[in-house]
């Protein structure tokens, strides 16, 4: 069960006492208050734990705090939205607030190469005014025989350039939770210049020991792949080993899923489950359509297919949208056949801004009173 | 070997019986003439069959109604761009034109029911200037004991209405030859009120027989929905059997495929192949958003999956969307749970006109000189 | 409902007549009588058909000559075992009997080429005491310009063939119901040298028209391979398309489906659904080693993959097996890497042999008294 | 490149030094000697590490103890057979030899929980002869909220009642390196009563970081799992991470793959892959029929599925068996459905029997002189 307060109550609020004592005189209950701070207002949830089952949700309701009282079902109890009863109010990290209703691009080096070119692709961004991006250390590859990633070695210099040009997160695979451990000691020396977005890829996307581990880094944001050969379900249910250690501020990423069906892409695109994961939790979603395309084609206009399913994760609300660019994807020591040229950014950003703004027109239609239609 | 003629030749010209002369001079070699009546042009391309590897195409093309002579490849003979080769100028049908350039809504009764639905649906249409739908008479299921669909009997009426209501082409499926001659019989008696475009649905996707017979019917255009369980490349292969029949009035439509990865939709939703088709051949290409989600689920928007996954078709270059809407779509015959209620099509039709609005403007900006951009 | 006779039951028996008129005596009930031959005794069974839903069971079951009466379930009504309540007592066609616990190899061309080939395949078949094989004639291929078969110019020599070397039965596949004609007129013609069963391949499995036709071909039994991008039971409601016309004589054939997770065979080996179909249907089962794998890879022991997989499923209870033997693979028109020499027959024919007995020493064991086990 | 010594060449053999001291003689090259204990010889390898491209063969050849030269290939370069040039010697533990040739059955508790069931299970196994078994403690489940295992607090009794019942190796899933900590210190305690053989599960299948701190425990054996989405050339090179780390003592599991056409199995059994893995690589295989099928439907042979696809695996040469049992399976705390009784174990050994008989005469057959056949 939990009981949502109104907006912005203060935390030391007597009234919040009173319903906190009363849930705990409930045989069994306690209590756990999240408090999660949006763009605009703070909102306080109280979770109830224990068996709830007999507990009436009538003497919390008729607090004048209370805004409502929602039980919540099995299915994806902490991300769940529990039929419509909760908001996805989102999460701020590093001065960057990130909801179901914000949109932000992370492009970015796939992997580490030198810090050449993780400063032109920084400088890129400071003149776009982008201050998120994507930067790969530690790299899972197929073979023990292909490069691993740099590591926490380039950790230093990748944090410093943060800094120097204002980036705010960088969203970095962790394969191992030492990897935790040396990102944060690396961002401690670079003086907090810049912020981390602990990334899961797909294939530990079940590997529950480093989800719980994760769960426990309540200081850092978690960007979540979906496992390859598994189902939706059954992803959501592993964001769920995250949640439930106590890290709520998870992000749900779209990447792609491996059947023959997918050729010539080399996953099969799945953005189409971007209002599904929107509907059943309040989990953010991001695209990353590098990964699922994997190659450089293009339509007879003279788009990407990468541009183009990035516009179908777009125009059907996806918040972030995760995107491979490198100074010289010819020597790029990993993925390279799916990067951006840093020159094609700009075009990518006005086209992902056309689609943004064909979600935000299709949204508002949606709301407006249908009066006139039928 | 492909010599494309200037535009608006005139079939009788002396220079085009000039160039079918010289080819015929070349040991082996046969020619056929394909004449293309596009929105704004003719065109007019002559096929050079045989032994064409020594066949030189200097002399072609130094007569003065040539544009340019293309080899073509093996990889989908007729129905391919040969690496660009090709325009894809699309086919003009009872007044409509589709290519890879136009776009039209199909909006219909996946299994027709009865007259009075039939009729609330095209008067819908017409209200909307919707000159295009789609109107199930024969229906392929999984179990024989599910309801089949009502055959010819119901083509009189259906065609009658169609003739009423202004409705220029109905997509509808046919499982057998005999089909085609049932419809046509059907066409004439109503006075050819309207036009029929023969639907080869997924499960007959390599029935190549079928499809070889449907190549002969070059009166009828075809839609061909790809198959479930084969990769795309070789339903790409099974369209060649119907052009390489004569039939080169096709459109390609994506529909899902089936896999467990799917859920919750009822098909994995395809539409990032839009792109891919459009490139690798000259056919228009169709989305089938119905078929591929299957439910009615909506994101929290309030906007159904099947309006988003249709604005990923549509912002990608979908020309052709077919949409299953009933009066009453919990009494319908046929896969109720996916049609859109009639009262739902305005707001339906608007959400499209944004998403095609949004693929105009992103095919426009990619065409525009790119000085500015770097 | 389904009554079933004491076996033996003469066809003229007074008894069933009466029985017949008790049924038909209840309110909208029509009665249809099958005869099924088996190897040592013929079974009758009584099919009611209409409201059976009032119908009591109890005074049927009084008649002497009534074994039982078995309501049936609406899964898989004319092939199903309706939880166990009919046996699988398969039929008897051109002198062979096949059912679900007889075991026979059908060695053969996948694609007819030439007499000289077709008759050192039967020739070699005849000194193995093999009188059933495959010959394709009607072979339908992923592209038009592939090699499509003879056709019905090839029957004559290969009915005649098939009468000089005794062959029984030949599987051959049909993609049209004009084959059938063509077919059984080359029979005829042939003075039935020999006799055909009709194959459906894969690409055809929901082919339901011709599936219809087939179901009417009451003289010809039917080989239904299982459709390779839907589930099993799909491929099972197929059958029903064959069955409910009227067409028992139906085997069911695995041969593998497609997906990338198979590699490096061609196809993923389905066998373990062998005991599956022999539990939920009455068919027959029939496996097809040469289009699953679709190489001549060979482990460690020397034994191709082929005949691993064949052990496979001959040791579930696999009542044939399909087996593509070329004399020269390598100039074979279709499918050649997947043949097996004709010097490899009688090396596979032994290997098949160890796996049938230990089936049946493993269903021996099974319905032995478990007395001394635990 | 590889130098296969003679067999039992005693590791202080002065001709080894001289080889070690030759092939160090050239540029960047370094040497490692792997002794491998086989069940009637030992054998010892020296693998050649760095630019081994300009090291010529000849010069090793020509040494008395040098059996043969072997330049190994790229693709799998540490468990694969280099096209045959490379023996499957297996490897011994705790007094058990395993290797392609050998066979062993491991019936177990997929999960712990209880000190009774244990001891039940154990002691069915000791009046059987049987001293390798599956028991699990640490259990990745889908949902966080599911029955995670006893973890390290059932290891005491688990190690005890094995050394109480003679049982050699316990197969035992590990989700994270300090569950191997836990393992060996619980031995340890226990007096070594017993060994363990790592398993890593299909959902870990590409958790490079656990695969490469197993890859250093060379004291204990890893049972790999197969990837559940994931090609088997991809599972294969996960393989390497743990071979490449020194750890040689490999057994690779097919434990089935998540599709929907597997249904009504749970995954869809992949064990005509056996003889694949048996060629490509050194690794003995094992099954796991239990979770491929996931229920205990029976054929109408009274055999469940379960025994059905044990035999397809063993009867193609698996060198293991995993199989769950259960004193009470509804009282399982996971996969109950899936588990034999204890009272089946005596028939599934005997069916078992049957098939493993069965490969050993298909072997001998494959390698008798093949001059009677043709």
């Amino acid at each position: 069960m939990i009981i949502v307060m109104k907006a912005d109550l203060p935390p030391e609020s007597p009234d919040l006492k009173q319903v906190l004592a009363l849930a705990e005189s409930y045989p069994g209950i306690t209590t756990q208050v999240h408090r999660i701070q949006g763009a605009t207002r703070s909102l306080t949830e109280v979770y109830l734990v224990g068996p709830t089952g007999v507990v009436p949700e009538a003497p919390f309701a008729e607090f004048e705090c209370v805004e409502k009282v929602v039980r919540i079902t099995q299915r994806f109890r902490s991300i769940g939205r529990h039929d419509g009863g909760l908001e996805a109010v989102g999460f701020e990290y590093n001065g960057v607030h990130i909801s179901q209703d914000t949109f932000h691009v992370f492009p970015g080096l796939c992997a580490v190469d030198n810090r050449e070119n993780v400063e032109k692709v920084f400088a890129l961004l400071k003149r776009h005014g982008i201050v998120t991006t994507r930067a790969g250390a530690y790299k899972p590859r197929t073979s023990p025989y292909d490069f691993q990633g740099h590591g926490s070695s380039c950790l230093p210099f990748v944090f410093d350039l943060a800094g120097k040009y204002g980036i705010k997160i960088i969203a970095m695979e962790v394969t191992h939770e030492s990897h935790i451990d040396e990102i944060r000691k690396a961002l401690q020396e670079s003086g907090n210049a810049t912020g981390v977005m602990l990334q899961i890829g797909t294939r530990n996307a079940q590997n529950f020991e480093l989800l719980k581990h994760v769960g426990q880094q309540t200081d850092l944001p978690v960007l979540f792949k979906r496992g390859m050969g598994v189902t939706l379900e059954e992803s959501l249910n592993a964001c769920e080993y995250i949640a439930s250690g106590g890290n709520r501020r998870i992000v749900f990423c779209l990447r792609g899923v491996k059947t023959h069906l997918a050729d010539p892409h080399r996953n099969f695109v799945d953005f189409a489950h971007v209002p599904v994961v929107k509907r059943l939790t309040r989990l953010p979603v991001c695209v990353d359509p590098s990964h699922s395309v994997g190659r450089r084609s293009a339509g007879p206009e003279g788009l990407l297919d990468i541009f183009h399913v990035t516009a179908q994760g777009v125009i059907t609300g996806a918040n972030l949208v995760l995107i491979d660019v490198h100074p010289k994807p010819e020597s790029a020591l990993c993925d390279g056949p799916q990067a951006l040229l840093l020159e094609e950014l700009p075009h990518f950003l006005e086209d992902v801004a056309i689609s943004r703004r064909a979600y935000e027109e299709r949204r508002k239609r949606a709301s407006a009173p249908a009066a006139a239609t039928a």
